[in-house]
């Protein structure tokens, strides 16, 4: 039985999603809740191996049941034996080729700025602290441009490791609230592009970096033309899409 | 120079406002602040004494300024040496006779609950988690009555040491939102009367107590007949009201 579960995490105590040895991760504390629930060991897969400090509202995984369970009694059983600050949102059987990585359409992360004078203690560990004046209308130019342009991620990533590097956007927007934040899905994204997308904007944002030129180093995978990688704190992974079927 | 400051602190990792040996608490690192920037000790006076674990957006305190500095001087400073967790909103010149909490008018708290079936890991430490039924419409009422009401405030508090217990509410909401909060202002509050005020109204809510009946236990000042005292980290003070002068 293959069981499909959505988590929100947050990210400040975790090394990130991926298990690594003496460190406290993500997958690493679902599959010692998995095994303690079901008595042996089964991997966990999600479908973003988000970074260390980085936050999910919903990252999905699955895992083969080691004994079959309703959805809801392991959502529950993993809950009482996982932190506060891990939480499985909701679990699902799933078809037995279910992959959630694989199988994913789209992913979508939302970065949060935090604009005001003083850093609000309550978003100093969700939220980027930029005080100084941002031009957003330039940085939604920005954003627009990107949306419709070829984007290599060559551009955002750090030491970016796969071959298949042009990937476009699927979104790329700005909302201004308390907080400014950006919000960008696409298919999959190379490490550390999406805090490169980010940090590019706000050296639009600042004057610092031309709409057009991000564009066009972004259609180059430039990294040394775009902007440094904001910080993993603001950053969100808010869901993944699948296919209906 | 009298200084007063505008103050927002994440409650978790203080054992409350006042200072106390070998504890963290607010005033103590303010304390520390001001003397290390000053060069010499100073009393830091806050409106409200909140307990431990409770947080702050707009707490109000004042100073003693062992040397003259410009307001501006002193929020930079003391906001350079204080953990991230507490902010110095804004500094300003105050009277010599300012008293944070003598001369405040009303003080306003807002209390959150996170209704979510799971409890999101993003408000874990700001939010009340009760994802049971709650009758919104019979709080909302029963909040309505309390602000018309008598109330003395040996109902909702435990451990009331003071003698003037009768003391009426000046604002007592509830609005929905992702979480339910509740909003609460009044001159004074006796020590955990505000989180015995929403224990109560939650158990309005629950359909465990009546309304008039909370009023009545309300104007008698009964302690037994109200509910549990709510949880710190779901509380918050808002701010603080002066008269404009």
């Amino acid at each position: 039985m293959r069981v499909k579960l959505t988590v929100a995490y947050r990210g400040g105590d975790f090394a990130g999603w991926q298990i690594q040895p003496r460190q406290r991760t993500v997958q690493g504390v679902l599959e010692d809740a998995v095994a303690a629930v079901g008595g042996s060991a089964a991997r966990v897969t999600g479908a973003s191996r988000t970074d260390a400090g980085v936050h999910a509202a919903g990252q999905v995984c699955h895992f083969e049941a080691p004994v079959p369970r309703p959805p809801q009694v392991w959502q529950r059983a993993l809950n009482a034996l996982l932190g506060d600050d891990v939480r499985v949102l909701a679990a699902a059987e799933a078809r037995a080729d279910f992959h959630a990585r694989f199988d994913a359409l789209g992913k979508t992360y939302r970065y949060h700025v935090d604009r005001r004078p003083v850093a609000s203690p309550f978003l100093a560990a969700f939220a980027w602290h930029r005080p100084e004046p941002l031009d957003v209308q330039a940085m939604r130019a920005a954003a627009a441009l990107l949306l419709e342009a070829r984007v290599d991620q060559r551009a955002f990533a750090t030491r970016p490791d796969a071959d298949r590097t042009v990937r476009p956007l699927q979104a790329c927007e700005l909302d201004e609230g308390a907080t400014l934040s950006f919000t960008v899905r696409g298919r999959s994204f190379l490490r550390f592009a999406v805090r490169g997308l980010v940090g590019s904007l706000v050296e639009v944002g600042r004057g610092a970096l031309d709409p057009e030129a991000l564009v066009r180093a972004a259609s180059r995978g430039d990294r040394a033309a775009t902007g440094a990688t904001a910080p993993p704190h603001g950053l969100c992974l808010v869901g993944v899409r699948y296919p209906d079927r």
